[in-house]
């Protein structure tokens, strides 16, 4: 007999098949069992009726616990009324383990405080929401990596290890290497993916970074997922147009694909689609006057925080793209605006509905003497940068990316409150386990 | 003008066109020069006429330094004597930075010990050799994703911040967490998939790991890249299954699309052209017997070296699957054979031609008493892996999977003689930059 999984479930209609899964609910009456089946690509019902099977394996159904491994047999059939569209009538179930009631499954459908969910995760992960929310994750990796595969850019995974700090080295975790040496874990690809473009024109690089942040906010994780082109003879403009560009990608393809798991999370869908191109751009300058109107303190000068992200994105009913912050607040290698130095050729992506920045890039500083100028100023390790300078002395070119974070997108795709639920394991200031 | 990457040249015959680069190298004579430029796609020669050009424009062309940023505006002309198969005949040359004589490209044409080109690997990558290998990593990464994707995997990012030890602590890098609690590297993400392979049913994770091995051999890095995938209600047989769809769907993606970067490297295509389906299989047992015959030291018990993976694949045209090794040299968690438990239910695939092992794998203990007498034989805290006991209680069934490594997998493609020029950054013992 064919062993076939829930999501193929419409191929099979009419037809004897074995499923393999999880007990996930059992509702029962005298007569007729429904036992809920989970196997990982979906949920389907089976309905079992006393009177087609032999009495012990009816009692043996009945009796099931939640979470018991079951393996079902039983013949498909469309049911507009079921929540997949399909049941399936069940001829046999084989108990592979079932969870005894002295130790039962500890996630039941009753309210769970976060911490016991969270010290739960390994199970919790099972659950309808979680569920959804890391199948709308593995779809953005895919429409990101698709993306850019697609578009002439070469994946160079830039390393975990990295001997000096990128920006200050307050928020660096320090691993202890060979021999008493120090290294640090990267915060960011930017500058090797800087070294990587002048070799293939287009690069990305996508994996994890950290952040020693004690920070306990809701879009703060220490260890996180980003992706970051990088591009050889760009400018912010040509920045601008591929995150645009790597948006609409993304949100096109959950909104194909993944359809089921929004509506799964309860999300407004109409949200998402109303994102199209063009997003709006305004300056720095724009956005300062944007939140004076709405009551900030914020003045020029000032980066803004969480709570002016959330202000401003209130604005637009898609991602606004915010560009020239004052250089004094950017990093170093940012390439200054040479009509007005005072602010620097950056942009930055802020998700609409509050969900804050979820792109920040620009255009790099590629003129030698200038960029010798802003490490002296900024007091950092000539000698460490030594590489990285070298890449103005062998064929510099203007030059451009950015980074966008995997879970505050998927945060934001996905409705939620919090960055936490949308990685399957989160590290957090007070979360190292399971 | 339209501006366009080596790469299109074929698409842009007889027309003019823009193409920003670099200076790979120079040819030149009394009346034409022929500038070579790369521009991170491909490589082409410019042919640049002194009667038809501005003579101002000539001197600059033919004055032209190694890896100095040019932007090239010329006509696209099919010349198959020509490498890449086409030739750009030069209207304009725009210098964007030349590299000065006083400070000239440190990497020449000339050999270069190996210790200055890692020391420069930050240029090293614009390098032809180079350049082919990463092209043939992006492809490999992406063969993987794409069959994994492509056959009901859901990939589910494992953490790389973990409080327990897999496999002992001794290979593991100790991260300072905060408020002097310490954290480790993952050196596998397997315990946490099988986590979610019971939430998800088939799933996998990809990203780096990191072993704080003090080996020096040309088979090990500090950090590496690994993919795993697990399945729920799998056996042994279905491991070794996927492990060959795999080989075979990346062999044959490379053989498909990085052609030419193969044949810049010298590979012999024939070899890898042989690796088809089906792999030969052989146990443990017939292993040994293979070593000993051969000259190997190897007694039933022992674990294979290097030198032993070398001479057993020796034996074969493809990869090799070597399975039941002896249950006391594996890790805890390892299946016995039922009908035989001093042997594992464990299968290693050697790469042919002494590559070594590139995949490890098997089925894992679903029985929870066994699990628990495995923990403590092998002495580790019960406490920390309460919640990987949990896999075990809450609807445990039959399952496994495996690991297969990035680079080693790249250095056997591309037929290099160390792993470290496969992957952009390598870490080893004695190598943290740049």
């Amino acid at each position: 007999m064919t062993r076939i999984t829930i999501e193929q479930a419409a191929q099979y209609v009419g037809q004897r098949v074995v499923i393999p899964g999880w007990l996930y609910n059992l509702r029962k009456s005298g007569k007729i069992a429904f036992p809920i089946l989970r196997d990982g690509t979906g949920i389907m019902q089976c309905v079992a009726v006393k009177s087609q099977l032999p009495e012990e394996l009816f009692e043996t159904i009945k009796d099931l616990t939640q979470e018991s491994s079951i393996i079902v047999t039983g013949t498909v059939r469309a049911e507009p009324r079921a929540p997949g569209g399909y049941e399936l009538d069940v001829e046999n179930l084989e108990v592979v383990q079932r969870v005894p009631e002295s130790d039962p499954y500890p996630i039941t459908p009753k309210e769970h405080g976060i911490d016991f969910l969270l010290d739960h995760r390994h199970l919790w992960l099972r659950s309808r929401r979680q569920h959804a929310i890391l199948r709308v994750r593995h779809e953005v990796v895919r429409a990101i990596r698709d993306y850019f595969d697609s578009h002439g850019f070469t994946l160079l995974d830039t390393p975990i290890f990295t001997p000096a700090a990128c920006e200050g080295t307050t928020t660096l975790f320090e691993v202890n290497y060979f021999d008493d040496e120090k290294v640090y874990l990267t915060q960011s690809g930017q500058l090797y993916n800087e070294a990587t473009a002048m070799a293939f024109g287009k690069v990305y690089t996508f994996g994890p970074t950290f952040r020693a942040e004690r920070s306990k906010t809701r879009r703060h994780l220490t260890e996180f997922w980003m992706v970051e082109p990088e591009m050889a003879y760009a400018t912010l403009e040509d920045v601008k147009q591929v995150a645009e560009e790597l948006i609409l990608h993304v949100v096109g393809r959950v909104l194909a694909n993944r359809r089921r798991e929004l509506e799964t999370l309860g999300r407004n869908l109409e949200k998402l689609e109303a994102i199209q191109a063009p997003f709006p751009r305004i300056s720095y300058d724009q956005a300062v006057e944007i939140l004076k109107k709405k009551g900030s303190e914020i003045q020029w000068g000032g980066d803004f925080g969480g709570a002016d992200e959330t202000l401003l994105s209130e604005e637009f009913d898609r991602p606004v793209m915010v560009d020239r912050y004052p250089t004094a607040v950017k990093a170093f290698y940012m390439q200054p605006d040479p009509e007005r130095p005072e602010v620097a050729l950056g942009v930055d992506v802020l998700a609409p509905e509050g969900y804050g920045e979820i792109i920040g890039g620009g255009q790099r500083i590629h003129d030698l003497d200038l960029l010798l100028q802003r490490i002296r100023e900024h007091n950092l390790p000539e000698e460490a940068f030594s590489w990285y300078i070298d890449l103005r002395k062998y064929g510099s070119v203007p030059h451009g990316g950015f980074g966008m974070g995997v879970e505050r997108c998927v945060a934001w795709l996905c409705g939620l409150d919090h960055v936490r639920e949308t990685i399957p394991f989160p590290r957090m200031l007070y979360r190292t386990r399971p």
